[in-house]
C-alpha cells in the first residue's frame, strides 16, 4: 500500500556496516631525508577520506590513519595523523585489533632514506651528483593481514601499467580479501575528484566507471560489506 | 589642525613600490622520480604568498612564481604555477626582464632525479636497498641575478644551523643585494603563520622579532624599498 511505500522510500538507506569497525588508511607517507627535504607522492588522500565517509555513512564504526593531507576529517570519523610508513604501521597496529575490515587506500612510501639527516643537507661544491640510499620500508596491509588473519583486509593498487596482473598478485602476495585497482597512468586519478576502478577478489571482479569519488566509495563500501557478509 | 591629522590618518599607505615591477618566487618545488613519486620539501609558500600581498598593497605589479601550494591568490597578484626547479627557472628568466625587484623566496630543490622514469618503479625482490643518483638543480636565483645584473636581488636563506655565516656567504656568493635569513631548526617556520629572521645586506643587517607572515612582510617590502631606491 502507500503509506508502506513511502515508508520505505523515505527511511534512511540500510546500515550495510551497523555495528563494523573499519579501519582505512588515506593519503601518502613523507619520508624525511633531513629537517627540510622528504620522498613523497602525489596521492591527495580523496579517495581515502570518501571511503571513509561513506563507511561512517553505512554505519561504521570509522579510525582514519592519515598521512599529511589538506582534507577535512569527515563527520564522525576519529583520525590519526602520521608522516612516515613506519608510524603508519604502528598506528594501524594499535587500532586493528578490534576491527573488522582493514581497508589500505593511503600510498605509503615504498622506500625510505637509509640514513635521516639531523641538520640540512648543504650542496657538494665539489660535485654534480648525489647518491642517496634508500631502504624498504615495512608493506603495512601485508603485516597487518599477517599478524590480524581474522581481519577483512581491502587493498589498493596503483599503477602505469600491467594493471590487472600487478593487481591479482598483491591481492593472492598479501593474503588481501580484495584489491581495488587505480590506473594511475597519465595523470589519471591523482587530486581528481573522479576515478574508475576494477575491484578483483579471488572469485570475481567488478569495473566501477569513471564517477565522483564519493559516489564510487558508497559502490566500493557497499561491494566490501557484501563480500565481508559472505566471508563471515 | 585637526582636519590636515584626520587626512594623515586616513590617507592609504605611501605606495613604496608604486610603477615597480616585482618577481616573487613561492613555495617548494616537486621534482618528480617517476610518474608517482617525488622529491621535495616542507615549503608552505605562506611567506612568498605574504610578500606578493605586501608588495601587490604597495603599489608594485607582482608576478608570482609559484610551486605546488595549498594557498589562493593575493588580489592584484598575476601567478605562474610551475612543478621543477627548471620549471621555476625557466618562467623566471621569461618574466625578469622587465622587472626591477626579483625576490627568491620559494625553496627549491638543489637536487632532481638525474633519470625520471616513465613507469611506476616497482619495489626489488631481490634486495632492501635502492641507490638514487641525483644531479644539481639550477642556481634559479644566482642564474638570473647574472642574466639580469640590473635586478635587485633579494635571497632567502633557511638553514637549521651556521645561519648568519650561511646566509652572509650565499649574499656575496649570488651577488644578491640583500638576503634574509630564516632558523627552520625544531620545526620552527614551516608552515608556521608566524616567523622570526634577520636581513643581511652588504652595509647592515637588521632583526624581525616573531611576528604574523604578513606583517613581517610587510616589514620586509619596506626595508626591500629603501634600499632599491638608495641603491637606485
Amino acid at each position: 500500500d502507500l503509506v508502506a511505500a513511502a515508508v520505505q522510500i523515505l527511511a534512511p538507506s540500510p546500515q550495510l556496516l551497523a555495528n563494523k569497525q573499519v579501519v582505512i588508511t588515506a593519503g601518502p607517507t613523507r619520508e624525511p631525508l633531513d629537517p627540510v627535504r622528504y620522498l613523497s607522492n602525489r596521492s591527495s588522500g580523496k579517495m581515502g577520506y570518501a571511503l571513509a565517509s561513506a563507511a561512517a555513512a553505512a554505519g561504521a564504526s570509522v579510525t582514519l590513519v592519515s598521512g599529511p593531507t589538506q582534507l577535512t576529517t569527515p563527520a564522525g570519523v576519529d583520525r590519526i595523523d602520521v608522516n612516515t610508513a613506519t608510524e603508519m604501521l604502528d598506528a594501524c597496529q594499535r587500532v586493528s585489533a578490534k576491527a573488522d575490515i582493514f581497508i589500505g587506500c593511503a600510498a605509503i612510501s615504498d622506500y625510505r632514506a637509509a640514513a635521516v639527516a639531523t641538520e640540512k643537507m648543504k650542496k657538494s661544491e665539489d660535485s654534480d651528483a648525489l647518491s642517496l640510499t634508500l631502504v624498504k620500508n615495512p608493506d603495512v596491509i601485508a603485516t597487518i593481514a599477517k599478524t590480524y588473519p581474522q581481519l577483512f583486509c581491502v587493498g589498493f593498487a596503483a599503477e602505469t601499467q600491467h594493471l590487472k596482473d600487478y593487481a591479482q598478485r598483491k591481492l593472492k602476495d598479501k593474503n588481501l580479501q580484495l584489491i581495488i585497482a587505480n590506473d594511475v597512468a597519465g595523470n589519471k586519478a591523482f587530486d581528481q575528484d573522479q576515478n574508475s576502478v576494477t575491484a578483483y577478489w579471488h572469485e570475481g571482479e567488478k569495473v566501477f566507471p569513471e564517477q565522483p569519488k564519493r559516489q564510487l566509495a558508497d559502490g566500493l563500501i557497499a561491494l566490501i560489506s557484501q563480500l565481508f557478509n559472505h566471508a563471515n
